[in-house]
């Protein structure tokens, strides 16, 4: 089959490579419908040292399944799955609190032994606890609000009930990619009334408002610290969605976050060391919180409003590219021509 | 009257300074029946730069009203009553969510105008926001635990609160000096039934199993961890609160906290920057809150428990010197001698 993979800096390419097979009894192999390009693949894409090998990229998928190992009894051969951006077995301690991404026999996409979303196929461990089978024909045109499911939307989703965002928190979220959009429409979702989106692509804060922002800053640095500071009264906002991964937008989520208040931080960070003493977060009482999002344990709440079209969050693609030419798919989203990029096998 | 100050590195002096007098409608001025020493005084006594005014200190005192602005209405001459460690109006938004520390026209004990708690007495202002009285004489032998309301009891109490310790959250707690072992006694009262104390001084960590530890764990950096680790099925706990402030208690607390989990911090941190990327606190998904207490926030809650007896957190006083001896106070507690000691003035 045809999978993608990154072979250094800038260097995608779709190699061929052997047809995914059964390996456990708890496999299933699914055929990718649609895959995607995620912010987070942009990261070893610019820094990625070369490799003869390469590895295999892609986390985000929906597809069918073709075939199911011998203890797979909740999906069956001709269902459409969803798969959340991490494995898991849904029965461990972890699995039951929701922390799908610790799950203690679980993995994430593009490890040895299991390929990348951004393929033909996928062969997926731990099937039942994994996949979501959702009553939709791969011709459903609601299939790019279910692949937000597999992550960014889980994601957007992970940073906002992380921070205990309710009617009665002011929320502001810095990034204006995919993420970020889905964490405004989120922390509507869960009652925020004032959102203020940092960002400054205009199509972007434009779907943001449509999604629930209430205001954008362009600004950035001091600048955009002065204005959210300005629109809250001085205080900041009692919640800070960090949708971006790099130090800058920590630094502006601890210069917008009011005292008591909390960042939630779903950017993968870019950085290992923060300024947590008493200036930034410790003085004024901030929580820190966020990590990868169990977005397994998200699907189910998220669906209903999906299948019914409540909610679009399949608006954050704006772009679809096939499989073979998925480098320009990369291209386009870290030349910020696109905001997220559809992945047609 | 007396006073403590600082005057550089290991130069602590009592000085003669002018009485405190009233200077707003709000003030009350405070006769101090007992202060203390605490682990945060140490950090300037360890680095402080000479300095010829020198820096008046203390933060924890109770003591009996002398004299009231005549605005204030809450407590009068005297009274005996207990000073948290922030003045703070009681009124504002900050101080009605229970973030006193934040108050919009509060401030901190030793700064301009406002002295320091080491001293025969000390003006307050904000009185009706700041002091609770309490119907004790000023010989009671509950006055030791009732000044721990004014800092450690409440410090160990919000560092549970801000990690959500409960009967289902297991507790590490980092630190055996007064505020981690009134950690404990507080996880203890928020219901933990599994809380391991780190500390190495038997005669605290046997106080600490006393309030309330099932584990003590002397070793510390990689050894304290695999240690924590394998009393908690490899895992670690729900909660860690980190009582000390210095960067090797903070990377304990990264060593055994479960995935998923929150450190609480408590201890004034010494440093600025901390880990906090993907290896440490975002790939686990693990919160990092904590602050100054808001020690005001907790005093009625905390009260009737020490009023009837049926905690006691005076017990972690184990020495008391006269004020004119105060230098030998802050001696005893930096070579650890004494684990915190009374200031009698």
């Amino acid at each position: 089959m045809r999978a993608t993979y990154l072979y250094g800096a800038g260097d995608v390419r779709v190699a061929d490579v052997p047809d995914p097979i059964i390996k456990e009894p708890t496999d299933a192999i699914v055929r990718v419908v649609r895959a995607c390009v995620c912010g987070s693949d942009l990261h070893p894409y610019h820094s990625m040292a070369a490799s003869a090998d390469g590895s295999s990229m892609g986390h985000e998928f929906v597809g069918v399944v073709e075939e199911t190992g011998g203890a797979v009894t909740t999906v069956k051969p001709g269902d459409f799955v969803i798969a959340p951006f991490a494995w898991s077995d849904g029965t461990c301690e972890f699995c039951r609190e929701g922390l799908h991404t610790s799950c203690r026999y679980g993995g994430f996409w593009n490890s040895p032994g299991v390929g990348g979303g951004q393929a033909e196929a996928v062969r997926v461990p731990l099937a039942d606890g994994t996949l979501v089978a959702v009553p939709v024909e791969e011709t459903s045109p609601l299939i790019p609000s279910l692949l937000t499911l597999s992550d960014v939307y889980g994601t957007g989703y992970h940073a906002a009930v992380k921070a205990n965002v309710s009617p009665r928190t002011t929320v502001t979220v810095i990034g204006d990619g995919a993420v970020g959009l889905l964490a405004v429409l989120s922390a509507k979702q869960l009652g925020a009334e004032r959102i203020i989106l940092m960002g400054r692509h205009t199509v972007r804060t434009d779907l943001g408002r449509a999604y629930g922002a209430t205001d954008v800053v362009a600004e950035r640095g001091p600048e955009g610290i002065a204005k959210v500071r300005e629109l809250t009264g001085g205080d900041g906002t009692h919640v800070v969605i960090e949708a971006v991964g790099h130090m800058p937008a920590y630094e502006q989520a601890v210069g917008v976050v009011r005292p008591g208040g909390v960042i939630s931080r779903v950017g993968v960070p870019q950085y290992e060391a923060a300024p947590v003493g008493f200036a930034s977060l410790f003085g004024p009482n901030i929580t820190l919180t966020g990590g990868p999002a169990p977005a397994r344990a998200y699907i189910e709440t998220l669906l209903p409003a999906v299948l019914d079209g409540t909610v679009n969050p399949g608006k954050v693609f704006d772009r679809e590219v096939a499989l073979d030419d998925v480098a320009a798919g990369y291209r386009a989203m870290d030349e910020r021509e696109a905001l997220k990029v559809l992945v047609r096998p």
